[in-house]
């Protein structure tokens, strides 16, 4: 197997745009540490000067208006864990292989999150009552290489409807300290529970809307198709889809037989908490509940041990794991082919090597 | 140049599917019949017996049913002349060449249309007040071949927006003899003013939804990006553009030097009538109007001609038909590449040889 390239323990998945990877193994905490915080971007890092640094908000609202960085950071703030997933963490699993970053196990991570929440700068502005959703546009700017993409540049933006405005941060603290830029410097949004396309960095308009934005990234990209009778129609990507993701042993790494070996990864979903990760070592015949550690918190993921008596015989062994969560939404053994080259939760066995 | 293939008198540009052109020098009056009318499709045609073909009205109504042909040819029918042109009409014309099917001038034309108006289905079925677009589907379907289209196959469906539906007919005569399968037999909509897409063919359901429908068919396909501020948003393709083809002299005509020449063609437009045909043989320097033909009819092209004076000398000249409509729109010098593939309605010059 190819060794990647690594920058400061992350995987090297592309350098323009520069898309980082955790190696998944490397998981010790419920927090994430900023420096192996796996990095998404579409387009150049925006060079921003916190002190000449805008953000505007407008559209369906009674009063619009520009704030700095200054203003904002006097602002009522709140901090919070969530865990942040790639829409297409997961992606180097495919077959047969699509287009798109070739994510493995590590494009995900939890962080803790100081910012200001979003409905505090809607109040100040007023919504309308015609307001239906709010677009969130970064800085990030470029041409896209897309025959069916707009001609020119375009900025990243993504909408939220507007009752999911509520629980929003405008974050400019990750883990205490201030956002690096790669990390959306000076001020990011969160939007927990969601794949975090949603979550634009380098904020720098938030726009209401009295009707539903199709915007390049929940259109063309960052979209699935939903059934609808004999049609289908295009949805944007929205809340993560529940899942448990093996930490350690990783895949082909040697365990010993006749053993016991501690089985530890990871469980999030989109809504609700995780209430289950089952194991199954047997290609998903039986499983058994692996043990849920630390407390559940909203948004977040919740770590997880599995003590496993490893075969007697050398030889290859699959592990499964599987998450259920409070809303008994489990993963599908399957892959669903309409969700493109997003929302990759079915069974992913990993294969361990017995000595 | 290569000399297109005919079948039945039109220029076959694809025959899986089949995708047939009239060649627009054969424009030879305000109704096209219906042997030289443009032909297209998406997957092959449905092969359906008018006396098993049902058609549900459903969604968001008091009373969803399902009609038959014997019931739906006893209501209340209106005959009108509409203009059907394909979004993609002169995408030959594009440089650099684009995807789709390469249609030149020939992709329009007028028929007189008898059928059902939809507000009698709807009025039938109860509308609700929840409700905001109209589905309408064919019974065309497969499998499409685009990376990013649905995994299954899907049938062709198109919504218009509920205050769309007032004019909209189910038709099941085309000049006033049934429907050839080509053209949707045995029922198929109209929607007047808006590109032929719209005008689902072997119309076999209607939904009406309460929220927009973001089908393949006017998303991923048909249709174009509109900029709002730093974004770019995808919006489907719906009226027709102002627009004024010359049918005569045609592209490479031999015409006499210093001599008077019978320009004329067709103009149509998406909402209002045509008020003005102009005419430059000078590159657009200089403009000079056409005379309109007949009477102006909602939803119809407007004939035109003009008397050419022909240049004294010998060699190539280029001729420009511009149309302008009731609301003032008229056609753009340059093409605004947000339209992709679809609403070619910028200025196009025929060259002809002065002999």
């Amino acid at each position: 197997m190819e060794q990647p390239k690594l920058r400061d323990g992350k995987i090297v998945r592309s350098e323009e745009p520069l898309n980082l990877e955790m190696p998944f193994e490397n998981l010790d905490g419920f927090i994430t540490p900023t420096k192996s915080f796996y990095v998404r971007t579409h387009f150049p890092i925006p060079k921003i000067d916190r002190n000449k640094w805008r953000l505007r908000v407008e559209g369906e609202v009674e009063t619009p208006f520009e704030t700095n960085y200054s203003e904002l950071i006097k602002l009522e703030s709140a901090k919070i864990p969530a865990t942040l997933e790639c829409a297409g963490n997961n992606r180097d699993f495919l077959e047969p292989r699509v287009k798109g970053v070739q994510w493995g196990l590590g494009a995900v991570g939890n962080a803790e999150w100081t910012g200001v929440p979003l409905l505090i700068l809607l109040d100040r502005a007023g919504v309308k009552p015609s307001a239906r959703e709010i677009i969130l546009e970064g800085a990030d700017c470029g041409k896209i290489e897309d025959p069916k993409s707009p001609a020119g540049e375009i900025n990243f933006a993504r909408s939220i409807p507007l009752d999911k405005a509520n629980g929003v941060l405008l974050a400019y603290k990750m883990n205490d300290v201030d956002l690096p830029p790669e990390h959306g410097f000076p001020v990011r949004a969160i939007v927990p529970g969601w794949y975090a396309v949603a979550s634009i960095k380098w904020l720098q308009r938030i726009v209401v809307t009295d009707k539903p934005f199709n915007g390049y990234y929940q259109t063309l990209d960052y979209a699935f198709w939903k059934r609808r009778g004999d049609v289908a129609e295009l949805v944007a990507l929205s809340e993560m889809q529940t899942k448990a993701e093996i930490a350690r042993p990783s895949e082909g790494e040697i365990v010993p037989a006749n053993s016991n070996v501690r089985l530890h990864g990871a469980a999030w979903t989109g809504s609700g908490e995780i209430t289950k990760v089952e194991i199954s070592s047997d290609d998903g015949a039986t499983w058994n509940e692996a043990k849920l550690l630390g407390e559940s918190k909203p948004n977040s993921w919740r770590l997880w041990e599995f003590d496993w008596k490893t075969p007697n015989r050398p030889g290859k062994a699959t592990l499964i794991a599987r998450a259920t969560d409070s809303n008994g939404s489990t993963q599908p053994p399957e892959r669903d082919p309409d969700r493109g080259t997003y929302m990759i939760n079915h069974l992913l066995p990993i294969t361990v090597e017995i000595r």
